[in-house]
């Protein structure tokens, strides 16, 4: 039995102290501390209980060392005191979608509920600018952390998107969680591509409850983007340095989470971002040049293929394990300009054999792949290595999940590999 | 039956043409080319010959397709005429050990030489400045490029520059290719810890025979500081910024090659460079510090070690694959904050059963792994993977190589993990 994730000796303790998840609570232990009781997760052990403290940070307190609790207050109850703020005729209409992740758990985080949900009323409440700019429609499509999104939940918002894609929507937001953002946008990218509706992914490094949040500012800035711009696409939408001035709208296929924690961890690769939103402009880069191609949605993805990183040491007996695997293809981080050791030779050549593809990015990230100017990197391309320009290594393994899928025959897989489908090359 | 890594056809027409490698040749095919034959190596196919261009770069030339080849020049003898400068007693004494690379392959270029082998005397040849500010001893510890170099690689210049510890030279030099720089560094910083002398890994992005070298200017500067400087430790030092005037000197386990091709490519991750050396002055870090520490050797490496970047569809299954092929740890490069997906708990309990250890860095390169933030990293800290802060992937990947190999059991393990024994964890 367990309530919210507590079990055993940490849901006794609750119980029999009165307490539910999302109560205010004092706690005097080693020192006294005042938060909301948070929920936990089915791994967890059975004597911490986890407390959110005013500082927007969780802490876990040892059962065995509390010496008493006291309820503060009950936990909030969503009030359903709903303000729709009544749709402006003149205002654009916006659709937004959410997927999960600490852009949508502040009413979670805040009250202890543990599925979160961002729904139209709580978006309007929590960031009020936005009724000002665009009518918005919220819709809930799964409540994730972004980091337990498979490929069948890319499928499931490229196919949502899709159904939108004839709509009187002017642009769409998918309320994101960061951590497999950038894989998201590029699965969206190639299956979507010439998608007729610019469509904004956005997440939050700091959740709304926190004074640092950037969730707000992302979310107007997304909007705005939406609604002034109408550039077709996908674009991931994010702070662009760690003051709340610039927000940047990068394209969704050169785009990376390059730092844990700062708001302004996405960048992208090789170059500026496509947009800068600024608070009374929005700058578009002067290379960001999307060709225009014909909407024909392509959502499907084959998720035999590994992402292998090279380092010295590395056993090749790995490759001899994704072909008796039935893995497809393997997406190769290579060193420098696109190589890996000898010692890898023989294992790609069989790989080739068995008809893998095999594609060559490099572990810098920044940077062309060169295979020509080294011994070692012709040596590969005589075996059959495809190299993949300056193609980031995530954005490379989601193509090739997705080219696998989506041709008839190798041949044809390669074929799409070598097209530039969605500005995965930018040079 | 091969000369230089050309067979079959190739070799053919190379020995009916009586050209040797190195040679100097005009080639006229579907356009009149001018350079010299390099070899080839041992996958390469046997219908093309390879020519570098004066322009640096090389090209294959389809044999097909060649209507004459005419001798130019014989290829350049190694001229024997050292020019050994008389060491000047006033001058500090540097040693300069090769061990292959882009900045030991000048000779190799120009000549054809398949060896590449960088002697004292072709040194001061190529650089004359340095025979003004220091005295050089050179030795060839051997000639690899640097995605050849495997842990068996570091042990031997681990234990070279351990043989150096007490000797007279005031510092030493380790020229080295660029792609393993920064993992044979981490291996230097760990094994050697405590290292009395300092030590300087120098590469070059583009080799010396092309105008845009950056060779020179690295060795240069290295040179300067492991004589004006006097700290002891291992750094890696390479081109700062896209113009000649600042050169970075980076701690051994903080530095990335984070671009495929700029000279500027390798880069301290969280924080500036410990050093900056410009044409007049070397400027330090105010933070740089490194705690004094005993001299103590521990040259080992325990090469099972799986580096597993987590991506959205990555089948668990290769954790078992792990498990069953005697891996004794697993570093992953985690999302975000250090999480992986929920379909990995499974396996990740069952190898934490079958004693691996399971370190948890994450894919974003720079910032602090924070696994007690959310419910993703708690129960993976539940599971007994172990946070490994601010360590980048590639270093945490060789500290896990070596702590397995220096240590008596598990404890003991983890303990050398936890401690911050070369500057690895920088917060």
């Amino acid at each position: 039995m367990s309530q919210f994730g507590y079990k055993g000796k940490g849901l006794e303790f609750l119980t029999s102290n009165k307490i539910e998840i999302g109560s205010q609570v004092k706690i005097h232990a080693d020192s006294i501390y005042s938060g909301v009781i948070m929920p936990r997760y089915e791994h967890s052990d059975d004597h911490h209980i986890v407390l959110k403290l005013k500082s927007g940070y969780n802490i876990g307190l040892e059962l065995d060392k509390i010496k008493k609790i006291e309820l503060e207050s009950a936990p909030l109850m969503k009030k359903e005191t709903v303000h729709h703020s009544q749709p402006n005729p003149k205002l654009p209409k916006i659709l937004l979608l959410s997927t999960g992740g600490t852009i949508a758990s502040r009413i979670d985080y805040r009250t202890g509920a543990v599925t979160p949900a961002l729904t139209a009323a709580e978006l309007n409440a929590s960031v009020p600018e936005l009724a000002t700019i665009a009518n918005i429609d919220a819709e809930v499509l799964f409540s994730e952390y972004s980091e337990n999104l498979l490929p069948q939940h890319w499928i499931k918002i490229a196919e949502k998107l899709d159904s939108y894609a004839k709509s009187g929507y002017d642009g769409i937001i998918v309320a994101h969680g960061t951590d497999t953002m950038q894989y998201t946008a590029s699965a969206l990218a190639f299956s979507l591509a010439g998608f007729p509706k610019p469509v904004a992914l956005v997440g939050s490094q700091r959740s709304s409850d926190r004074p640092s949040s950037d969730a707000a500012l992302n979310l107007i800035a997304a909007t705005r983007f939406l609604i002034e711009v109408h550039s077709p696409g996908i674009f991931v939408v994010m702070h662009n340095n760690s003051s709340d001035d610039e927000i940047a709208c990068n394209w969704a296929t050169r785009v990376r989470k390059n730092h844990t924690s700062r708001r302004d961890a996405f960048k992208t690769i090789g170059g500026p971002p496509a947009y800068i939103i600024k608070s009374r402009s929005i700058e578009k880069d002067k290379q960001f040049d999307i060709p225009k191609r014909e909407y024909v949605p392509r959502i499907k993805f084959d998720s035999r293929v590994l992402l292998l990183k090279y380092y010295p040491g590395l056993d090749p007996k790995i490759v001899d394990y994704a072909i008796d695997s039935g893995y497809r293809g393997i997406v190769i981080e290579g060193t420098g300009l696109g190589h890996v050791g000898k010692t890898m030779y023989e294992v790609i050549e069989k790989a080739k054999k068995n008809g893998l593809f095999i594609g060559m990015t490099s572990q810098c990230i920044d940077g062309m792949v060169r295979m020509t100017v080294y011994d070692s990197g012709r040596d590969l391309l005589n075996l059959g290595v495809m190299p993949l320009g300056n193609m980031i290594p995530e954005t490379a393994l989601v193509k090739t999940m997705w080219a696998l899928a989506n041709s008839k025959d190798s041949n044809d897989m390669v074929k799409l590999m070598k097209e530039n489908i969605a500005l995965e090359f930018s040079d």
